[in-house]
């Protein structure tokens, strides 16, 4: 029956027969995220960051929503054809999410991952269009650094001073529809992350609560599929920042691995010293973002041909800081590369 | 390929071919909810609510982690076979399961659906099982009344006034693992919902919220697989409460369609009148500890031979309350049998 119609399962890592084809996907940002190296790779952005709303949090729904639209209309798809999205994001209860889904009307399914989201929506709409479950999945994911703020940190009109370890909460949103086949690019294989805590508790430093994570996903990945970091272009985490950076090739050089060839999309979408982002940028639509404006455009034009996407996030709440809990992380990786073999 | 090996998409609906099957299920509870009617079903309830924790945040990821290993004990299987759980809850930023996760150590896919998780969950397992993807994948969820009503409402030292729509969250939780085959009971297809939102921004009457999403769900399902009512034990919703369970029979009636084997979770835990539980029990391990404590076990006695498991979910927060946003609502869906066929 189906297992070996559809992928192969190697230790924890799946590997699909026939890889599952990404049609479309488009990236939607804030006034700062057009200003950043990956600017012209945007969509869409919006110079006051409101989205023409009167609330941060509708902002980020309305970003959303223009994200899936937008992604649609590359496919020239019409909404009634979705046939399942996989979407979530920092907001309490996925509110951001919820409510875009309510405009779009498609079936969904909800996820949290924090800023693992992208990845894990990725894997699933990955799974289900390869698996014939659906014919058009899309996986999304946002993030508003003024909804973040106030709910994870302080209000911004409070004016609260950043450690130098905080990462900037992006203000983006991607989109990325998923078919059964197609020309490209392609889903490989995936690898869903394990919740790995290393007792961090600061809050301003979620680089290093994420590390331990990306570490454990990317070493399995390479034992199950019996690779390592010189078989693909590039490995993309995000959002580990400078500080989750060099954590994480520290903990892999540990295990005998040296990382040559690694990028954080919290360090390419923002110019850390220019834009006073600290260590670098964050939330569930920094890697959303960076995979359609970056990744996906560079394996479309021969930058790259095969990569490693690793989004991670940290499971932690307000509440759960309060109450002195560490932070765990989870990494969702997903592989994916310019042609369907090879 | 995959698509006609695997399932047979009709509409919306993802319909089986070979149906994975239920291997183990388990549910923990309360002290009210070891009261109820369904009390002799839980595998384990603690009679001060608190699970030995000092929060009621702990509590909940104790109950949750709990469960899963009952689950597991049941099934006979080690923790580090587990190839992926499916969780989620209705703490803000799914701490819940994100922590509860930490301990058992399997890849996570985290959800979220509200009170809708189990469905949602139990559906993604299935898929993942159909397609061969996983041979072992648990889907779980849980909510805690102490902590659910100081994040959504009032903390329980305020003593806030009920009013009559209000329902009663579940301290519950419910863990299924699901495997490629096996005995039974099966599950035979699922239709994952869409966001629908009937204008309605009473917080206090969530039952009304959600079953416009619930009647969207089954008309779909009906339509989708060319049956009715009559085909199925029972239609089980959660948690749509008596309120709720009125606007469904209502609004499946302005449809032509009669319900009259329809149950209710919220109805089914508690003895409304004499635990004084309001319109009904909520919550996302409302649904999951009847599935788990009732419909699986009336599945596996004889009692039910095919039923529908539709749970419901509100996906609004407090900050899109406080901004005076409408509920959105969803419900997923997911068919159970006791034989594999017919």
């Amino acid at each position: 029956m189906a297992l070996e119609s559809v992928a192969e399962r190697r230790g924890s890592t799946l590997v699909f027969h026939r890889p599952p084809a990404v049609a479309a996907f488009a990236a939607v940002g804030g006034k700062k995220e057009s200003e950043g190296p990956l600017g012209s790779g945007f969509d869409l952005t919006d110079p006051d960051t409101t989205f023409g709303e009167a609330s941060w949090e509708k902002s980020e729904v309305r970003m959303q929503t223009l994200c899936a639209e937008r992604c649609l209309k590359k496919a020239a798809l019409p909404q009634d054809k979705l046939d399942l999205v996989f979407a979530g994001d920092l907001q309490a209860q996925c509110t951001a999410s919820g409510y875009a889904l309510r405009t779009l009307g498609a079936p969904m399914a909800g996820l949290y991952g924090a800023c693992s989201t992208m990845a894990e929506g990725l894997a699933l709409a990955g799974c289900f269009c390869a698996a014939g479950y659906t014919r058009h999945a899309l996986a999304m994911s946002s993030s508003h650094f003024c909804a973040a703020e106030r709910q994870f940190r302080f209000p911004l009109d409070y004016g609260g001073k950043r450690t130098p370890t905080s990462q900037w909460t992006a203000t983006a949103a991607g989109s990325v529809l998923v078919e059964p086949e197609g020309t490209g690019p392609f889903i490989r294989a995936v690898t869903f992350g394990r919740v790995t805590d290393f007792a961090i508790k600061d809050i301003n430093n979620m680089g290093a609560a994420m590390a331990p994570a990306a570490a454990d996903t990317l070493l399995r990945f390479f034992a199950d599929t019996g690779t390592g970091p010189a078989d693909y272009d590039r490995i993309f985490t995000g959002d580990l920042g400078q500080v989750g950076s060099t954590l994480l090739a520290a903990l892999c050089e540990k295990q005998g691995l040296k990382l040559p060839n690694h990028s954080d999309c919290g360090l390419l979408l923002f110019d850390q010293k220019a834009q006073n982002t600290g260590a670098g940028g964050s939330g569930a639509g920094c890697s959303a973002a960076v995979l359609a404006a970056h990744i996906l455009p560079g394996l479309r034009t021969g930058a790259y041909d095969k990569v490693l996407f690793m989004a991670t996030g940290a499971l932690m709440s307000t509440t759960t800081f309060q109450q002195k809990e560490s932070i765990p992380g989870i990494a969702h990786l997903v592989c994916l590369s310019a042609r369907e073999k090879g």
